[in-house]
């Protein structure tokens, strides 16, 4: 196998760390590792692999020789730097927003649509962490019973903020006060508004993403994004109408079947993914797969999924994974 | 304005003591008051208005010359004590989920069908928690443009397992380990199971009571039902589709004049209902009111509302008002 030069840019922060642990939980083949963080993390050591690696700050020759650059260092940073790495050569993967919906930059979950990153320009986006989830349960669903319609209502980690959102959540716990309009310990919040839309920047994310992914422009999504005190993983109850009638058993077992999912679904046992029990994990956990007998063909399910790992990191490295020899 | 002789049953709980402190904010004209409790609570001492009294245990002749009961104790005291209550002469207005389903008990939320209480039998229960707030939501929706279908996913205050749901949250986050299945600090779970369904119970009652309240037992209402790590209120993203067509504006306008609710809804400037800053009122917050472009006549909202008081001990006290002469 291979080995490839592989760049993090935003090491410090809590994907690119997490991408660091996934790099090195799946043995992923590298060469050199170069790791890039901003001024205030200039010089501070990460460990990996039994070797210490020095922050650097990034300048327009980083790229030169990287074969994969995972960027998570914010849209700024990838605006103005994931071309210069495609630039150098590199193929840059994104997990900011910055790339998203660019035509020519294709938006991957390996697990739903790994043939368009082979169409890449030099850059590949990693899709927002409530999408990824989704599109892992839609695809099976959609190839067999062609999705209509989609309502989801999240249950969103306040992780999704990054290190600053975890912070916030610790200090209100510890009753250390803050000048925020609201507080997330003990209660719901919204992500920023739109501008020019009534919805919230996730909610906009949410319902273009998933139509891009699963390649169908038509898709009706519905949205609402709520963030709560959790301080890992992004739960969505998903409402569904489906084209084609369906056994309900059916569905359990297509689900059970396809690649990146586990189905936890025993509710007379208590049995179901929580953001608790599925922390820490790569895979897409479904439970309280129901009929919705309130619409023909309506299916309601419940997805959590770890947002900093599958949610990210993880979907991140296995688009680099898809570039190994 | 003749005053009348009240009985609280389940007095120190957490709806119990909030039933007084309600009584007591809208002065509600009590001649004599009597505390009832379980073994454990017997002889505990409960401030109202200057005056302390003493929790009693039930006997047969406890509501001899009573006039409201207001039952806040569980399913199990109120199968049992409600009948007697109603026996003796008085009105039970019963918070349990006992005689909800009962065809000859009104359910009842004063904005939506105050009429009901007039045709009581002794026995008017108060519906669930996350019933009200629906249903206060909904009826100026009904009369005007027609609800067919809702879809409704709740985030519910862990307070609606009472003062041991409270207890639970407080040991979690101080470290203090349970041998609970799930924990619900930093975490998403479901009530139990309602045996013969594939729903929980607590999205079993949401649904029933919804149609019944509505006075529409063809009204398809679809619920998943979520407790959160929030100590006080629930909130609930509410999809609907209405059979006539409608301006947002006027959706607004009409939510805003109607009884009991309070619109809170500029996105751009971060102002929205969230459990923390609803805590504490009577009325039923909305905001995120928008168009739900998926389907014809589609409305989304956001509805947040204290569980504990306009979810149970104020509309309890608010259906006694309407037996006040």
């Amino acid at each position: 196998m291979d080995s490839l030069n592989v760049a993090i840019v935003g090491a410090s922060g809590l994907v690119g760390r997490t991408m660091l642990k996934v790099l090195e939980e799946r043995n992923f083949p590298i060469k050199k590792l170069r790791l890039f963080g901003s001024n205030r993390s200039k010089g501070s050591v990460i460990h990996f692999k039994n070797e210490n690696y020095s922050v650097e700050t990034l300048e327009d020759d980083s790229f030169d020789g990287i074969d994969i650059a995972l960027f998570s260092a914010g849209s700024d940073v990838s605006k103005i730097y994931a071309p210069k790495a495609a630039k150098a050569g590199a193929i840059a993967i994104d997990n900011s927003s910055c790339w998203r919906r660019d035509p020519n930059v294709p938006l991957v979950v390996p697990e739903v649509n790994k043939e368009a990153a082979f169409e890449h320009k030099g850059i590949i986006a990693n899709p927002n962490c409530n999408v990824i989830p989704l599109v892992v349960a839609f695809k099976p669903l959609d190839e067999n019973y062609v999705i209509k319609r989609v309502i989801v209502s999240t249950y969103q980690s306040i992780s999704g903020a990054g290190n600053k959102g975890l912070t916030k959540l610790e200090d209100e716990i510890n009753g250390i006060k803050n000048n925020d309009k609201h507080p997330i310990f003990s209660n719901a919040i919204f992500h920023p508004h739109e501008a020019g839309t009534d919805q919230t920047n996730e909610e906009i994310k949410l319902e273009f993403e998933t139509r891009k992914i699963m390649g169908n422009e038509n898709l009706k999504v519905a949205a609402t994004c709520v963030r709560l005190p959790f301080f890992a993983c992004h739960a969505e109850a998903a409402y569904l109408e489906l084209e084609k009638s369906f056994e309900i058993e059916d569905i359990k077992h297509l689900l059970n079947s396809s690649q990146g999912i586990v189905i936890n679904d025993d509710l007379a046992n208590d049995d179901y993914p929580t953001p608790q029990n599925v922390a820490g994990f790569d895979q897409v956990f479904i439970g309280r797969i129901r009929r919705d007998t309130t619409v023909q063909n309506g299916l309601a399910l419940w997805i959590v999924s770890d947002n900093i790992r599958k949610g990210a990191a993880t979907n991140a490295v296995q688009i680099a994974e898809l570039f190994i020899k």
